[in-house]
């Protein structure tokens, strides 16, 4: 028996060949690969393909997964009809957890857990899930459902879901960044989920249920909504510098800074969506959002020594991108998605059950 | 950081008052209490309030209890609708985890994680799952629905609902010890996933979600399943016998035997269905299954140096009581819930966020 350290922090619970945070060189490795080197030459499908085969596709590969992606685009209705029947007091992430549950039931083949019906499944979950996502929110919200548009590339396709219009090649670009940004960042809370129900030798619908729920959680996957609402609370970079400052006075939490696994210096994610955000203020003119978390960058260096995360420049660019605050955790769920299907893949190829101990503390 | 064992073995990833699988003494202890005792003198109900509230009630705390779950017992009408839209080809553990999901959009209070509102919802969650459990398989194998029967106790009008007829007193105090055995049981994977979930934050809903979807894993829940199904194999004694030597030499895993936790002897749970068998058994004028378990355990300790454990004896018990296979994980889970939900409560009042760390063996 080993000594206990809460929350199993420092402890190794995986063998993985997928990804690292290296704290050491600063980077993070996806499959050898550094994340923010591909951010600037690849696009959320290739590192999709990179996740699941292992390696970068070639040009007709990346193609044919586009089109495998494309053609899996459309949920079966009765995953609507599930949608539908939710009270409209559901909350996305659970709407997202209900109907990603609900489509196990469609797979013929569910008891296979082969490498290859596994990622069969993985591809067909990635093609659905877009459409899950939007039209979970839509319908909790009395909307229509809407249709995947099959002349837009997936991420593209995405966007016009969410926002209702055919995104700009610049919108586009964007938020297909931000997906490869939050594909997957070793084993963060929501990926260990998945990886330890996969060990039960569960299904992949299952694993990934799991991870919705825990991506769900303030503590997690919920840090870029609540970014985004404490933006909103101020409409410019001194006032937010104000807020920022009452905030830590009255000890509240500001979400979007620091993470326990980290560089002692800004995620270098959340520097590839500050750019972006930047390339969105130029267009508009308008430097306000850019001006006013650059304010609360400075207050949180110079009075907690903590740097941006991800979270905290993937707001407001899903902002400018007129994407709806309750989606930004479904979407990083979304995108996170082709990581931790890797993970239930690698976990179901060489397998041992998790079950640890307790250290008993009752009568 | 510290040297890796696949799958946590011996690895202590949480503090509790809940319970201990105590191997030196071979005890399962429950709040200070050993769990064969209680099984002796009291039911699923004392049990469930010795995990939620940390005692055993007095007789008017367990007659209020009683009240509650029964007052608590019928889900909303929009759960029925949601478990109505699943395709008959979902598997039973799918739709339980599909309709607890959905069950999260009608709790009004679902950012509360105070201990008043965990109880509140524990309770909630405890009354209505025997009516999502039943009626999510009724409905996804054409059946109309059932309603909850409010003039029985819990135990018996869970068996009631599953049967469809009022059961006796011997078959109600049967199926409310099967439950009581099953209810707690340390740190299995099931449990582990929901501490998980819990300690993102996220709300007791996604945390059963996601120990559904665990306890569905043949490695974990569905071995009593599959007990019943290798016992239906054969007709008698020694044709179970022949069955047990063909599937050890063909080195088919047989489920029902061993555990990883445990110690070197029966599971004392087992004993105690195997004691309900033989009175079920003896009631019917019928012994043939009680002798082909026996038959097959004799087996096992010669060939293997195993022991049965709980599913073992579980499963040809619920045979007895009438209970359709499909059914067995989904009622262990249910009986589980009262366990998983303590350890949720737990973890939200001393919580620390699970994320360990991988050893990272890509390129």
């Amino acid at each position: 028996m080993k000594t206990y350290t809460a929350g199993l922090e420092g402890v190794i619970a995986a063998e993985t060949e997928i990804s690292l945070l290296d704290t050491v060189q600063e980077k993070i490795i996806i499959r050898g690969e550094d994340l923010i080197d591909l951010s600037g030459r690849v696009g959320y499908a290739e590192i999709a393909h990179l996740l699941l085969e292992g390696n970068l596709p070639s040009i007709e590969e990346k193609e044919e997964l586009e089109g495998k992606l494309n053609k899996l685009s459309e949920p079966p209705a009765g995953i609507t009809e599930v949608l539908k029947a939710l009270p409209g007091t559901t909350h996305p992430m659970d709407g997202l957890r209900t109907g990603l549950s609900a489509l196990a039931g469609y797979d013929g083949d569910l008891e296979n857990r082969s490498l290859s019906a596994n990622k069969r499944r993985a591809y067909d979950i990635l093609g659905k899930l877009p459409a899950i996502t939007v039209n979970s929110y839509r319908l909790l919200n009395g909307e229509g459902s809407i249709k995947p548009n099959k002349n837009l590339s997936y991420s593209a396709n995405f966007l016009y879901m969410i926002t209702g219009k055919e995104p700009s090649q610049l919108e586009t670009d964007i938020f297909d960044r931000s997906l490869l940004l939050y594909s997957e960042h070793e084993l963060p809370n929501s990926t260990f989920t998945a990886r330890v129900i996969a060990s039960t030798q569960s299904d992949m619908y299952g694993a990934l249920t799991g991870a919705v729920a825990s991506l769900k959680g303030s503590l997690h996957g919920g840090a870029n909504e609540a970014v985004m609402y404490m933006l909103n609370e101020a409409d410019s970079a001194s006032e937010f510098e104000q807020l920022m400052y009452s905030k830590l006075r009255m000890k509240e939490k500001i979400m979007g800074f620091g993470h326990r696994v980290y560089m002692k210096r800004m995620d270098p994610r959340a520097i590839v969506m500050k750019e972006a955000l930047k390339v969105l203020c130029d267009q508009k003119g308008d430097h306000r959002l850019l001006e006013m978390c650059e304010a609360g960058e400075k207050v949180m260096e110079e009075e907690k020594g903590l740097y941006p995360n991800l979270d905290y420049y993937a707001a407001p660019v899903y902002w400018m991108l007129g994407i709806p605050i309750p989606l930004y955790t479904p979407i990083f769920f979304t995108s996170r998605t082709a990581g931790i299907a890797a993970h239930v893949i690698e976990q179901h190829e060489n397998n041992r059950l998790f079950r640890p101990r307790v250290h008993y503390t009752g009568k």
